[in-house]
């Protein structure tokens, strides 16, 4: 946990019987921008890619999952380095990418989610992401997650979320193996920066393919975050919250697992079920 | 509710002790571009500004109030009129803004957080919303809600979420005065849509200035959700859930009462306590 994640602060908490002034910790939010250092050796470039509202702390997963799940580079080893700007400035983040390395920044138009074909809607949005997608198709034909396993994994995000506990007030996310041990626990005022420094802390451990890997979300599931779960390879996505139609529609369509609603001893399967293992009284009939 | 904002959907409903197929309704997310066409009568020009996933439904609300709380425009008056484009494409909406209105295009850039004097942070982040702002200053010295009126108003606008008593998969917004009698709300998957949607209709129906009303936010209160309400004239702010640290900055800065955690009979005062009315046996001591 970041030093400044949280911000201490004198509140006035009101109930039905009395009120009080107390001390509180609120979850930190400031900006981070993303600054991309490219080109040849010769002619270096500089761009400012991104200006996101982010918890600070892991500032360098987050970058480096942001350009990875948007697409801009393929694999850690296309970072020669990463610093924050001036040493001091802790809310701009450069990454310098490696000499020669050939960037379409096409992908980081707005536009993103339109394809020339149809103009924009849920279907060009999925087509999209899946031109984006570099990454090798992995294979994860029998993975399997027994339903026993999943019960118990939002308690175990949940005791991981530091920022979370002292705040109520953060986005979480973690990838468990199927005996469900927990990897890796990233968190965040935003769920997708939650996600972004979750892919950026994997691709820096050398943690991928992650293709055998489950990744919890403390919240709803949304396309964006199928999209990222996608770009990084991952084959089951499990919500807490409720997904939306366009997130199950990308899950469907990428061939991922859905699960939403996961509370105690309860969630809902919108796709790919055959990954899910179920006690044999709970099958399907 | 529209048509489209909830897509029906059979999944696996899994528990402890059973498993079966059911019928289950998923908020839609669906692409939304927004289009500006602007210039003089002689040459019209056009630019994509936008694209956002939303909840299909009061798609122009979402448009103008996205281009009011962006600083693009002033007032609804600017507006000459709003479409679908070709009519048929609900995921296109095309705003033609009046002959002749002088648009600052940079406000559109990424970069509308960051100001020249200190690069990225908190505080220019602030000055920078606080400089797009042009609506006049709204006077609320006396504006008072009681904490009596306050804890009730989650109950009401649950009971107007008709999407997410479907799906239980979005975030809501809503108006009240101080007699606790709700005036708009409005849903989506992305909460800062469900808050341009609201703007958007209440510029549409010529409910500004909005200084007498409290904003109830269904979940978290960000920095940009504060913003958002700050360009609206907003002076009394209510979150379900946490807000962030720069939330509250922004909110101390805009003079804004920010209240969090509003759930049963209990809620925080994180700024400008002087306009809520307590109880006498809950002053605070």
């Amino acid at each position: 946990m970041s030093r400044t994640a949280t911000t201490p602060l004198t509140i006035i908490k009101v109930d039905g019987f009395s009120s009080f002034k107390a001390e509180d910790f609120l979850a930190a939010e400031e900006p981070l921008e993303i600054r991309l250092g490219y080109g040849s050796a010769e002619i270096r470039q500089q761009k400012s890619i991104s200006v996101t509202m982010r918890t600070p702390g892991n500032d360098f997963e987050l970058a480096v999952g942001f350009l990875f799940t948007e697409g801009i580079i393929e694999n850690i080893g296309q970072v020669a380095s990463i610093k924050h700007c001036n040493g001091l400035h802790e809310n701009v983040v450069r990454v310098e990418l490696i000499d020669g390395l050939e960037l379409d920044m096409s992908k980081l138009e707005r536009n993103f989610y339109t394809t020339s074909s149809c103009g924009v809607c849920g279907k060009s949005s999925i087509d999209a992401v899946k031109t984006v997608c570099r990454l090798q198709e992995q294979a994860a034909g029998d993975l399997q997650f027994s339903s026993e396993v999943i019960y118990r994994l939002p308690d175990v995000l949940r005791q991981n979320q530091s920022i979370f506990n002292n705040t109520g007030g953060l986005h979480g996310c973690a990838l468990f193996d199927n005996s469900g041990n927990l990897l890796l626990a990233r968190e965040d005022v935003g769920r997708h920066n939650a996600l972004d420094k979750l892919i950026g802390a994997s691709l820096q451990q050398n943690l991928f393919p992650l293709n055998n890997y489950l990744l919890l979300l403390s919240g709803r599931a949304s396309f964006e975050l199928v999209q990222k779960a996608y770009m990084a390879g991952i084959k089951i996505v499990a919500a807490v919250g409720a997904p939306s139609s366009l997130a199950v529609e990308m899950a469907n369509d990428a061939g991922i697992t859905l699960i939403g609603f996961l509370r105690g001893e309860k969630f809902n399967i919108y796709s790919g079920e055959q990954r899910i293992s179920l006690k044999s009284y709970e099958l399907v009939v």
